[in-house]
């Protein structure tokens, strides 16, 4: 397959720079007890790299369900590694485990629920809100479009296939919203907004400041509905997140612009200004500024970065529901960091041309990526 | 063609009753000098039935812009005579008369607007909100539909088609939204809803109760937006109307039912209940009834009768927007009325009968009345 070769191919084996305690999120201690009512990340600190081996010959680590050891792998320079052995697993338990509680994740414009798995593992679930094939109205704002489930799943995917994994895994998943949602929640604002459709689909609309309204009700075909699951990250008790303002945000307005596109000069105050002026964050932007090019997502107002590595880390590519909405058409205007700046990682401009030539073609791999 | 045939047969000359003035809307005074300004319809009623004829050798009515002729024409048991001459140039001034104000009409839920014409003619402009072949989701309750500009059009041709000519004439037209709307209105609420959209068009989308939003907007391309113009009836100053309830009106809520639902023998109840228990009112409900069957229209709550003509007169179907919603779809329960009192008009019968014949079949005859 084109995708096995991408990933066998030698610039997907330049090394990643050595991870040392200090570059991971968690430091695992192996005398302590895996709990999950650990109240702060101290606990999960240790300068200690030895494992305890248990009486069946397996070390603690070993006994952690998929979603802990994919927290635990989180550091410094990237959420999973490369051809990671645990991806598979971690994706099939989003898609397959048992859902034992489903509410709704309050802020952010759009319905989403947090569900939980047996194994206390949790999964961001994304309603499928129009058919998969729609493309956005050309009227439509990038602020008042409807976020894609299946954007989110493809942009976990090109992420990936970029070599950048800075977006947390997701699966699709077919979720029976009564069993799965109305008869388990306990969240009652959540329950009362389920009724009987004239077709007689279950349907329901929560609550949101966007489009939650009977007008605008999520229906299964009875009660099935397709949906992403994204892993949750660390919970922000364990793992503080810093949230960062795009320089390149868009102005959320109609009419108005934002300063970056009447000024060309623009990236010139960028550079100056921290962190931007040290390090290579302005070129992780460009990193991300390709990837939502790609996808076509014009909704990057924020970013995000753990705190506790400072400003030398990966930005979190969280929240890509918005991209993958045109077929045909290209923004440019999504690049106008990589154009006003002018620079890009060398890593990443050689993976683009190798993803453009007709062995490892972006489309077909993703294609493939997407067929699983 | 098929629908020339249909109005030259047998079944569409059968005599209407002979109107004498007072199953007039309005008597045309001959010595009253025409006004806009008439306070009252007293003003317009006389018994004289003589017509003054002016130098010209014309009668005063021959000088009448053509919508006054309408209004002038309306009567206890139709709102324009079978054949009648002046519809070719009614539609025609709908369709091409220039658009001197255009206003948000108040009320009802969906936006809409009355446009004047420099003859002070009015029409009520309902705009497209959704592709024309667009059908209502499965999941839709029939009180959250979008109104269809096109349902206007085609229940008007439907309903002359069935010989009732319940329903006052609409054309459709392309507005110029920008020089048409935007530039002439009065209505700075309105006007402070016109907006440039991402691909170059004007949208707005004014104020009202459902849809009015930027994710809701109606938009040009680039200022050229599809609608329905319906000829206005006559002032409610000149001609005041009553509302009447649909004892066969459904319960506006997702999951309770109205009485009619539960109960079989509800006609019994509503035949004894005024004014359905004298005259044909409840054979004109039945008619009705068999217009909303045909256009899949459940959204029939109310509808409304010109006072002066009491109870023995027709009905007017006014408010459409929510037929011709679904293509292969029959909606039983609208023929309740026919279903649970068993009776119907004979004429109404046979012209379906006729109508259920290949040289008269409905769906060609009305294609044909659209097509112009």
């Amino acid at each position: 397959s084109k995708l096995a070769a991408l990933f066998e191919h030698p610039l997907y084996k330049v090394p990643i720079p050595e991870v040392t305690d200090g570059d991971k999120l968690f430091v695992v201690n192996p005398m302590e007890k895996f709990s999950l009512r650990s109240s702060g990340s101290d606990e999960w600190v240790s300068n200690s790299k030895a494992e305890m081996v248990l009486p069946t010959g397996k070390t603690a680590y070993d006994t952690y369900p998929t979603w802990l050891k994919f927290h635990v792998g989180i550091n410094r320079y990237e959420l999973y590694p490369r051809q990671d052995p645990l991806m598979p697993a971690l994706l099939k338990d989003l898609a397959t485990l048992k859902i034992v509680s489903s509410v709704q994740k309050s802020g952010g414009t759009q319905l989403k629920l947090i569900m939980t798995f047996p194994n206390y593992g949790q999964a961001l679930f994304k309603p499928m809100k129009q058919t998969r094939d729609q493309e956005t109205p050309v009227d439509f704002f990038y602020f008042s479009d409807f976020e894609r489930h299946n954007a989110e799943i493809a942009a976990f995917h090109l992420d990936r296939i970029l070599d950048f994994r800075r977006i947390p895994p997701v699966s699709g998943r077919l979720v029976n919203i009564t069993q799965e949602i109305r008869d388990i929640t306990t969240d009652k604002k959540l329950a009362k907004t389920f009724f009987i459709s004239p077709a007689g689909n279950v349907c329901f609309y929560g609550e949101c400041s966007y489009y939650c309204s009977t007008e605008h009700a999520l229906c299964g075909k009875p009660d099935q509905l397709e949906g992403s699951m994204a892993a949750l990250l660390p919970d922000k008790t364990l793992a503080k997140r810093r949230s960062w303002r795009s320089p390149w945000r868009r102005s959320y307005h109609k009419s108005k612009k934002a300063e970056w596109e009447l000024n060309p000069n623009y990236c010139a105050q960028v550079k100056e200004t921290p962190p931007y002026n040290s390090g290579h964050r302005l070129l992780d932007l460009i990193d991300m500024a390709v990837l939502d090019f790609l996808m076509g997502n014009m909704d990057r107002h924020h970013y995000e970065t753990f705190e506790k590595f400072g400003n030398d880390t990966f930005l979190l590519h969280l929240d890509n529901g918005r991209g993958f909405g045109t077929h045909s058409h290209d923004e440019m205007s999504i690049l106008a960091p990589l154009q006003q700046c002018c620079r890009m990682k060398k890593s990443t401009y050689l993976r683009l041309r190798l993803l453009a030539t007709e062995p490892y073609r972006l489309s077909d791999v993703l294609r493939e990526a997407l067929a699983a």
